[in-house]
Parts: structure tokens; C-alpha cells; sequence
């Protein structure tokens, strides 16, 4: 009930003053006020109180934030992921079967260019939002950079307002009934899942996504299936040799696959 | 029209090939593709269109971003003035007739509590938009913390979380006709006017807002005026030598106080 020096005062002051005579008396010791004491007496007479104030444990999925009831993940039908870069939105739409619904990026020409105005934040990310497509949870990718690295400081700035943008205007277009259903995913869990990772750093998914698109086709049950308009389409853009920077259409798609095989495998 | 390399470009190969033999030959010209051509050859057919693609000029008011036409700044009548700090958010709500409407806090207790989470700002924030009364204008503070001070960094990030969500809640929640009516205030410009500043930083409005009460009791024509419910509670919260905290609140209090002072003696 109570920790640190609340506690510490409190063993201070009977050893100074022996046993308290009275329960008002309680509150002579230094930083007890009148609020801590009618909450420890109250959990004195009440001890049922407290344990119905503990939250039911949930099955925490380690990769996903904030923590979340497992079933309610697997039960998603589908869910929209969602990977953000310095200047583009990039989103894929996946079905539980592993059917890609919708898989785009926007660009957002004003990300970084001169001064940080929210509103200017605003007005691009608003209209991406309008055309994410409805699905039981959006999964916005948790970048994964530190402190220590002073130079990434705008970067980093950048893509925390864009995050705090997306939760509340997805949240704003999206929530019902109290359910959380914008959930985070750790960028390095995504990396592991594919063994994409080199030593801290993560390294590019475009050869993983080419790998999955001609599977799509070869395959009889590929890992991902792409409906057959979408492939071709995308094996063009995605074909060795083009720069074509989309690596957050990549993240975007390998992020909602592992959504599913981590909760499978896990 | 064309600027930068694209200009160079077409000089270099007019000065090697002389003058263009057909439209045509204009797309020979490195980085002038089909796109660039239709729009200079459509503005040279059609100049008038240039001159229409123009913005309508806007008397612009320095304080306020993004720049907004004076007319509808000066036609508000009412403003709800947002300052957040590290722990708490406080508005005030201010008629044109310098009447306060609303001044009040809600403590965010878990703001800057363990990791950043996006999803622990959306649920501290939404309650708190949920309470913002109906205005005419949100004026949100610009908190100026430059990026050299690397300390001060997670304040900054912080801050800039609240702001991006304050932006975009309270977008979705009173946005109508594509009209911006959430904007930010130089925090500065609001100590300048009320001659807050020591040099570069800004120093508390307390002092000031004590006096602003007092002023609304005893004065005819009060800089402010608080309905006399409030100026007792509040001459209590505020008076000399108690410790409360309540900074956010003076500040958002002179801030929407600046924003008709600013307009009329600009």
C-alpha cells in the first residue's frame, strides 16, 4: 500500500514515538496526509476492495502495446498495418487467411520541410486516415530509436508526431465502445520474425516482399496470397534494380504478416 | 514556372542545339518529361489560369500559425486557450467581451511516467478534449524549447506528443468546412506582451493573474472579468504564497487574454 518514504517515515516515527495511540494520530507523520490515510484504512476494512481493484491478468503478447487480451487479437477478421517514413504513410490491409485486401502508400511531401507545424502535420496525415480502410485493429509500427543519437532528434520528433497523430485521428475515426483497437508493434519483433536483423540494426524487407510476390504466384498456399490484378502491378514495382523507396510499403506488409504468425507461433 | 535545374537544363540545350525545332523536341531536355511540358505549354495557352492558381493575399498576424485571415480571427467570439505542461492540461475559455466562460486543469498523471506510450497519451488526452467547451477558435501554446538543449529533449518529445494529439482530437471533434480553427500561439509573443520575459525565457504569469482577479472585483472596466463565482475560488487557488502549481492555468488564461489584445493593438 505504501512504498518509499511514506514507509520509511512511518517505521521513523514509531521508533521515535513508540506505537500510534490513536488512528489520528497517523497523520503527524511527515508526508501522511489526510487522502494516504483514508485510503490504508480504508483497505484495512475493506481488504476485498483491493483485490477487485487488481486487473484480471490478461495473456500479455509480448510484441504488441498496449497489452491486450490475446483472444481478441486472434479473432481479428483482418487489420490494417500501418509504417510510416520520413515523407510517406504506407499501409497493408490483411485478412486473417493471409489474403492482402489493400496494400498503398501515400506521400506527404511537407513531413520535415522547414518548421514543424502541427497543422501542417494535420492536413497531411487527415486525408490518409480517410482512406485507411476499416478493420478490427491498426497496427502502427513502433520505431525503434534512441536517445542517445542526438542527430536522429528531428527524425525522431517526426515520426512521434506522426505517430500521435495517426493513434488519435484513427482512434478518433475508428473507436467504439471503449475498445482500444490502435495497437503498436515493436519494429525489431517484426525484424526477428524474418530474420532480418543485423546485429541491432534492421535491414531492408524488399527481397522478402519480392520472394513472398512470386510465391503468390508459384505456390499453391504461399505464405501471403495477393489477388492476382495486385501482383503483377507489384512485382513490377518491386523488381530488382528499381529504386523505388518503398521500403515502408515492405514494412507495412511484412508487419501484418507477422502480426498473425507471431500470434500463431508464439 | 521552372526554377532550378530544369531551368539550366533547357538553357544548356538551347545553347548546344539552338532554338527548339517542334514542341516536341522541349522533352529531349534532361528532366523535362511529359508532365513538366503540359503544365508550361497549358500556362502559356491559358496565363490566366496562373494568376487564378494564386492564394488570395491574407493579412497575415504573426503570433498565430498557420496564418489565417485577420477578418475571421477578429470575428471570434470565443476562443478556448490550451497550455500543457508535463503533467496536466488547462484551458481557458474567453468571449470577446473579455468575459471568462471556463479556466480550469485536468491532471494527466501518466504523461512522462516509464516508457512513452502512444496509447497512454490517447486515453490521459481524449477525456480531456471530451470536456473542451465549444469555440470559435482552439488556440494551442507553442512551447519553444530549442533542439541544441539535448537535455531537454523528452520534454520536447513530450510536448509535442500532446500537441500533435490535441491537434487532431480536437480536429475530429469540432472540424467543420474544412476550416482551421485549431491553431498554435507563440508562447513568447504571449510573454512579450505582458512583459513576462527576461530575456530569452519567460517568467511566471502568477503575479499577473492575481492582479487580474483582483481587478475584476474592484475595477469598473476590468481587463478580464471572472463571473463572481469564480474570482472567490480562484483568488483562494491563487493567492500569495501557495504553492499549487497552477502555472498552466495562468497561462492559458493570459494567452487567450493576448490573442484579443494582440488583434486589436496589432
Amino acid at each position: 500500500m505504501l512504498r518509499g518514504r511514506k514507509s520509511s517515515n512511518i517505521i521513523e516515527y514509531r521508533t521515535r514515538n513508540g506505537p500510534f495511540k490513536d488512528l489520528h494520530s497517523v497523520m503527524n507523520v511527515p508526508l501522511i496526509k489526510h487522502k494516504t490515510t483514508e485510503v490504508v484504512f480504508n483497505s484495512i476494512l475493506n481488504p476485498a476492495d483491493r483485490s477487485e481493484r487488481r486487473k484480471p491478468k490478461v495473456q500479455a503478447v509480448k510484441f504488441i502495446k498496449p497489452q491486450i487480451e490475446r483472444k481478441r487479437l486472434e479473432e481479428a477478421s483482418s487489420v490494417v498495418s500501418l509504417v510510416f517514413g520520413t515523407n510517406k504513410i504506407a499501409w497493408a490491409h490483411l485478412e486473417r487467411g493471409r489474403s492482402v485486401l489493400e496494400w498503398q502508400q501515400e506521400e506527404c511531401d511537407r513531413f520535415l520541410r522547414g518548421a514543424y507545424q502541427a497543422s501542417v502535420y494535420l492536413e497531411d496525415i487527415s486525408p490518409v486516415v480517410a482512406k485507411i480502410p476499416e478493420a478490427d485493429f491498426f497496427i502502427l509500427e513502433k520505431p525503434g530509436i534512441s536517445l542517445q543519437n542526438t542527430n536522429l532528434f528531428p527524425i525522431m520528433l517526426h515520426l512521434r508526431t506522426v505517430e500521435a497523430m495517426l493513434y488519435s485521428l484513427l482512434g478518433a475515426r475508428f473507436q467504439q465502445d471503449g475498445q482500444q483497437r490502435v495497437l503498436s508493434m515493436a519494429r525489431t519483433a517484426v525484424g526477428k520474425h524474418f530474420e532480418l536483423m543485423v546485429g541491432e540494426c534492421r535491414t531492408s524487407g524488399a527481397e522478402l516482399v519480392r520472394q513472398l510476390l512470386s510465391d503468390s504466384v508459384t505456390q499453391k498456399h504461399p505464405r501471403v496470397a495477393f489477388p492476382q490484378s495486385m501482383v503483377v502491378r507489384y512485382r513490377n514495382m518491386f523488381r530488382l534494380g528499381v529504386r523505388n523507396h518503398r521500403e515502408e510499403m515492405c514494412d507495412a506488409l511484412l508487419q501484418a504478416l507477422a502480426f498473425y504468425e507471431l500470434l500463431e507461433g508464439d
